[in-house]
């Protein structure tokens, strides 16, 4: 239980690092965090060593490799069953596990336009449209899920893999000083309130002082 | 549990669609089919109505919508835990959620280069670098699951979600005259033999005739 290493990606920009990183954190499960400097030479050496895809984050439990964001949060909600990663209710889980599949293969025009830097902040930032439509779109997710679960994660007192998973939208959020609706505001306030997010926060901040 | 309907896109070209499908199918668990027909005005007008991320697939079982290929895919897992949609073997699961997500949120260029068109046959087609990338990475994983666990499927004797994730490419494969390894080629031809592929194959051969 204890031999969790987790191979990631620079704190200020690796997204998909996040993820994982901040559910280990928040749930308090130990591990060694391996960090790899992306786009340079020495990642392109290692990486293959570390990662069957050759991309960050993947998970090493002893001589097992595991990969990809949201196959380590499945692998770690069925090790850590004791802990609620996901949902109890089975209608809240299947809801949940549509918002984080969705944002897992989506949300390109977010992605290309509004990239992560932790520690950046933009002023008077205008999304272009195909950015807007995924803004929107988040926002509906967010205000769906926090009225009908009632805050202030998105399914209700305690934080799951879906909340992780969009973790990096509320740093993106954040650095790009995006408008937002009052609830979504809150929604924002209570992730980057939080001890985990803050760490990774300190860690973005140390990579590009 | 009979009450489940899936909202799916054209049969010849909604790779996103046949995933979910050809899990239900290969299962012989009974459901009802509601066929949209993808880029009409009628689609654009209904689609609101069956799904909430304004996309296909979605999952309808009573009142509850699931959505997104992997989220359905993780609730049949589930609610039909008598069978099994992942390999009983903890190890094994965890390798192949590994690659179910890596197809999940990757293989951009194998996607915009060699985009579904399940019935048509193109010759000579040279796939550019980043398609060709994803092409050897494919077989990478596909060759390397068959000599851990026996084939012929990824994970052994058994049809797994990770099988239904990689079909689609199965059928690409196919369409462009992608050239193959041997142990490859061999997966290509028991994914292509099962009949729920033959029966999706017919539907897409009635759209475009």
């Amino acid at each position: 239980m204890s031999d969790l290493k987790l191979v990631i990606g620079n704190k200020n920009v690796s997204s998909w690092s996040l993820r994982p990183w901040i559910l280990l954190k928040h749930f308090g499960i130990p591990f060694e965090e391996i960090p790899l400097k992306l786009f340079t030479p020495e990642y392109a050496q290692v990486i293959d060593k570390y990662s069957p895809s050759g991309k960050v984050p993947v998970l090493h439990d002893g001589n097992l490799q595991i990969w990809d964001s949201l196959g380590i949060s499945e692998y770690l909600a069925e090790t850590f069953s004791n802990k609620d990663f996901w949902p109890k209710d089975k209608t809240a889980r299947a809801k949940a596990r549509s918002i984080t599949a969705e944002m897992h293969s989506g949300f390109s025009g977010l992605r290309s336009n509004l990239s992560m830097n932790f520690v950046g902040r933009k002023t008077d930032y205008q999304p272009p449209i195909e950015a807007q439509k995924d803004i929107d779109r988040i926002q509906e997710i967010w205000e769906e899920c926090i009225s009908s679960y009632g805050g202030p994660f998105l399914f209700g007192k305690d934080f799951s893999i879906a909340d992780a998973f969009y973790t990096p939208v509320v740093s993106r959020f954040i650095t790009y000083g995006v408008k937002l609706s009052s609830k979504s505001s809150g929604y924002i306030q209570t992730i980057s309130n939080l001890p985990a997010y803050k760490v990774w926060e300190d860690g973005a901040k140390l990579e590009v002082s």
